[in-house]
């Protein structure tokens, strides 16, 4: 993501209803109240500028959305979007998928990981959102099963070494694969685009594409 | 796979001793007896002109190697290779992946598909070699649990319809991914080329590879 630094950044966030600040007291446990009603919520890692997320939004009004982006300088821009068109259903957040455990109790049942940092190298391969670290945290995430929770990862990436290790992976950890598509476009899965995703496109590179849930 | 007349096939399919004729009276259950030990079986589905199998074999004398191949006039290129330098733990046959569970008998601990044909369309995807339907009759071919059987799937294929059905079908089976390359020249795992495979490979096309086992 390339960080261009706009005027403001910081008060135009900090100044948005719809951003919801950092704090692992208030948060965790209290998104039922935070967004006035149990519609189930997914969550976006890494919403980047918040195109996709914001027409998710849009099309699905009684889903609630979150998007978490750990940069001001790119989540500015999601929040640019929201004070144009705001959203009822649509919450940002600034901060870590680390984290997400201090943030969240069981209450995501949807989490969309779209274009994440690839971490190609062996050595960084913790580091990617579908290794079994994180695959962890998803799991206190999560709703819980035993309230007939539904647990659901939708990956959409064009690099090979993270998709070949999110397969591997999420199939280790007892994921079951409801659509796979080595070439999203060829398909007919329904498919809202990201920012990146419309460039790629348009150079002919092949997104891949993985919907996976888990009991 | 391209299909060229050789002049006197069936007569060479028909006088190499390592070609076993498909009888499913005399062969269900009696692979260890044609072999002369009970060393673990691997079976290759679409065996084609054979390179792959023969160098597998030529590698690994602990195991037994079987080709299936439907066509005689490809099967013949492989009867010449091992006519040529004949291999005691590699036998060929000439047959249909349908009739795999006739003459078997729980006695093939891996299955390699290699550059299967692809059968892109929907409405053919049940005649992909990785269908529940095959993987039905894999169950019944390969060894069982009971005995300590291992039970393994490596494909490899350029397609990426065929390569995404497999995905998902072997993980809605129940297979574990042990191994998963959208690339497999950029990794280190070991690998013996198909003929097509070095002609993809010098095109700069990417072989996509997946190594799945079940208890």
């Amino acid at each position: 993501m390339r960080l261009r630094n706009v005027k403001n950044a910081k008060n135009i966030i900090e100044e948005c209803e719809y951003v919801v600040k950092w704090d692992s007291k208030n948060l965790k446990g209290n998104w039922e109240t935070i967004f006035g009603n149990n519609n189930s919520i997914h969550l976006e890692i890494g919403m980047g500028k918040g195109k996709f997320l914001h027409e998710m939004a849009k099309n699905n009004p009684d889903i609630n959305f979150i998007g978490i982006e750990k940069y001001e300088s790119v989540l500015v821009r999601a929040v640019e979007k929201i004070n144009k068109e705001p959203l009822p259903n649509l919450r940002l957040i600034c901060g870590n998928a680390e984290g997400l455990e201090l943030i969240f109790n069981h209450e995501i049942s949807c989490i969309y990981l779209n274009f994440s940092d690839p971490w190609p190298k062996n050595r960084h391969a913790r580091r990617r959102l579908t290794s079994p670290t994180f695959l962890d945290i998803y799991e206190k995430v999560f709703v819980s099963e035993l309230l007939g929770g539904e647990k659901r990862i939708i990956q959409k990436t064009d690099n090979l070494i993270l998709f070949a290790s999110s397969l591997k992976n999420l199939n280790n950890y007892g994921y079951i694969f409801e659509s796979v598509s080595l070439d999203l476009a060829s398909t007919d899965i329904p498919n809202v685009e990201t920012e990146y995703e419309t460039k790629f496109k348009s150079q002919g590179v092949k997104i891949n594409y993985l919907k996976a849930s888990k009991k």
